[in-house]
């Protein structure tokens, strides 16, 4: 075709193809969902000198326009990288299929039986940035819960998405699914992102992956419903009862384990009563560690030559090697800063006495609480989910970590024997 | 005060008192609940005289108005409706308390056991119409599940809810509690409902009552989040394996027990193979109850002087004491018809037959499928949620009938032995 189509047509386009698709895929059995996905996982490792190629396009133009060091890495797909997709395919393709799930039917007193039966989305629009392997993940995810999705990469991704979405719809085709199951925004228009969050008719939920910036323009723009996906700002609290030698190592875990990630903490609050005994040592394991500590003024008198925090560092996700650590009177003062400079993300504790533990859990409104355990494991494997579209800082639907389940609704089903109301 | 305040002013002073109040109301134990909802409840009996009063000054300026006779009596507040507002009231301090509950905990291969806190959703706003009593019961339901309200009813309810709202109000100082918990906005300026929808920063979730208009407007200019009620073009279809004598009492039912309601039945789907038999004994039955039937070509024939139905009965909500008909040739024909013209409220197929019911149930796409029933059932107090806020046809967080837990979220809970992650 020679026409040159709006931003508009294209979107209405893909838009109707998704939905087509998706009265389809909701209805699929587990076993071709399965299999499709087995199918796409085989085509990636026998195709992956096909999708390197593709990827070394990207990474030249990336180089060109000048994208630093740690965007390249991203953006750059190993041998390793693309059988670690192919991989993620086949576990996905291993876990429970949660569509059709009937659940709590219970009957009532006029007779009917009622309860739940769990369902797809419809179509599911995911917006993200520079990794290519959240085309194959996000895919397969919405793949095996029954949905339909619209992909839309980054524009330094173009080269690699293009090659990735292309193996998925031909897996799709080969197994006797609709290859409009999956669909890539093939244009690097940014006008295109604006249509996808207004097309109401045809998308039922945006997901998207990536700075704090991105996401929170689209939930602003977007007339589609967003689960958002904002950032951690996660603390650990060393309560009085906490055992130190367990609260020093969650410190060193939960912010060393890994640096760059939302479930890391940022910041460290200890109770007086333990201070003087908990933050030398835990100070000296985590420099040792290699993290750089910022400490309230009582802190800092305690850990000598320990950098000042300022108040914006209670407001801060380093997603480095960077911890703010203050000093707090009590349980009361740690659940009033979590409050106040927490994103509502992931919160631990770290005690041993009960009635502080449990005030902790029901009071701390964030979408992980827990107690004595790293926030690091705020993930959606280590939940159980077996994988996971992101971690959600919303609060209607779902929060926190997103698996299949977090794709899917429930409708509610009646079973009868003739009864009318009266 | 003498200053004006504007719009954006009113509602962030109501935001932030709701904000306040929300953080108290989350940690407050079910008895304290139970015991401000029983208070309002005898504070609305002991009332009633003024809340009558008040009334009476809405029904004048209703009628000066020239309000129709229609909504003249949703306005209205007699005795007998001011003593069921308070036995609602009475009836939600009796349901189980949704927060607070504790989940599918399961240890993981970490160590760590994992599962889910139903909380509350926080703030939530109330946007209705004309009918009084929802400032009852929707505060009744908010309070009970440990959200903080702000109520903007109909402004030409607005002496009868000032009223009302005033009791609750008291009712939460008597208790204990913070009366901010439940606000009304109190002005007919309209400015104010665009500032609520758009308060994200206060308001956790937008649940309108009212027209398809209404909520069609507000859905599209909204920031918070909404759950939308919007109408309800529900069907059953009359499968080739239904019992007639089943089939027909629940066509009459579905139709004429109450007919301006969203889960009445609007169109009657029958399969051509027992249309001969069905339709026009149910027909006769219908039109006994009072019911004018507007049928498809193939149905007119089998029942002589039956109204032709025009392509716009398909996708109209009567409302009313009207039925559409239609002969379809089978099972993918209902089902075909239903995904272009329902609504996704409520469907129901009357079938013998094991395969084609479970079909049905499965692929029809709608917040509630029913077998064997009447569509009437779909209700919260029929479904055992004891009270319902409304209807929801969207797709994410709640789907159907909205009780107390559609008014909560859930928070992950990790209880950990000192695990780290490695």
């Amino acid at each position: 075709m020679t026409t040159t189509h709006t931003a508009e047509q294209i979107m209405q386009h893909l838009g109707e193809q998704a939905r087509a698709a998706s009265g389809t895929m909701r209805m699929v059995d587990t076993k071709a969902k399965d299999a499709a996905l087995l199918k796409a996982a085989a085509l990636l490792a026998r195709d992956k000198q096909e999708i390197i190629a593709a990827n070394a396009l990207d990474m030249q133009a990336g180089r060109e326009r000048g994208l630093d060091a740690a965007m390249l890495d991203r953006l750059e797909l190993t041998a390793a990288r693309v059988e670690a997709m192919a991989l993620g395919l086949e576990q996905i393709a291993s876990l429970p299929d949660p569509v059709g799930e009937i659940s709590d039917m219970v009957f009532r007193p006029s007779g009917i039986q009622v309860g739940h039966m769990r369902v797809p989305l419809g179509v599911i629009g995911i917006i993200y940035e520079s990794r290519p392997n959240v085309t194959a993940d996000a895919a397969g995810l919405c793949l095996k819960s029954g949905n339909a999705v619209i992909l839309r990469g980054g524009s330094e991704a173009i080269h690699s998405n293009r090659a990735i979405a292309g193996i998925l719809r031909r897996a799709l085709l080969d197994s006797g699914l609709p290859q409009d199951a999956v669909q890539l925004v093939d244009s690097t228009d940014r006008a295109l992102v604006g249509e996808l969050i207004r097309a109401e008719k045809f998308v039922d939920v945006i997901i998207p992956r990536g700075g704090k910036s991105l996401i929170e323009r689209i939930a602003s723009e977007a007339r589609v419903p967003v689960i958002k996906h904002l950032d951690g700002i996660c603390h650990v609290y060393v309560d009085r009862a906490a055992d130190i030698r367990m609260a020093t190592d969650i410190a060193v875990n939960a912010k060393m384990h890994r640096t760059g990630v939302c479930n890391a903490m940022e910041t460290l609050l200890v109770h007086a009563d333990v201070a003087a005994e908990f933050l030398p040592q835990a100070a000296a394991a985590l420099s040792a560690a290699g993290a750089g500590l910022r400490g309230c003024e009582r802190s800092c008198e305690l850990v000598p030559g320990m950098q000042v925090a300022t108040e914006a560092d209670w407001d801060t996700e380093y997603l480095d090697a960077v911890l703010a650590v203050r000093v707090v009177d009590d349980l009361d003062a740690a659940i009033a800063h979590i409050a106040e400079h927490g994103s509502g993300h992931t919160e631990s504790i770290i005690t041993a006495d009960y009635d502080t533990g449990m005030r902790f859990l029901r009071e701390v409104d964030s979408a992980s609480v827990m107690w004595n355990a790293s926030t690091r494991f705020a993930d959606g494997f280590e939940y159980g989910l077996g994988a996971e579209i992101g971690i959600s800082t919303d609060r209607l639907h779902v929060r926190g970590p997103v698996g299949l389940e977090g794709l899917t609704t429930q409708k509610w089903i009646v079973l009868g024997h003739g009864e009318v109301r009266s």
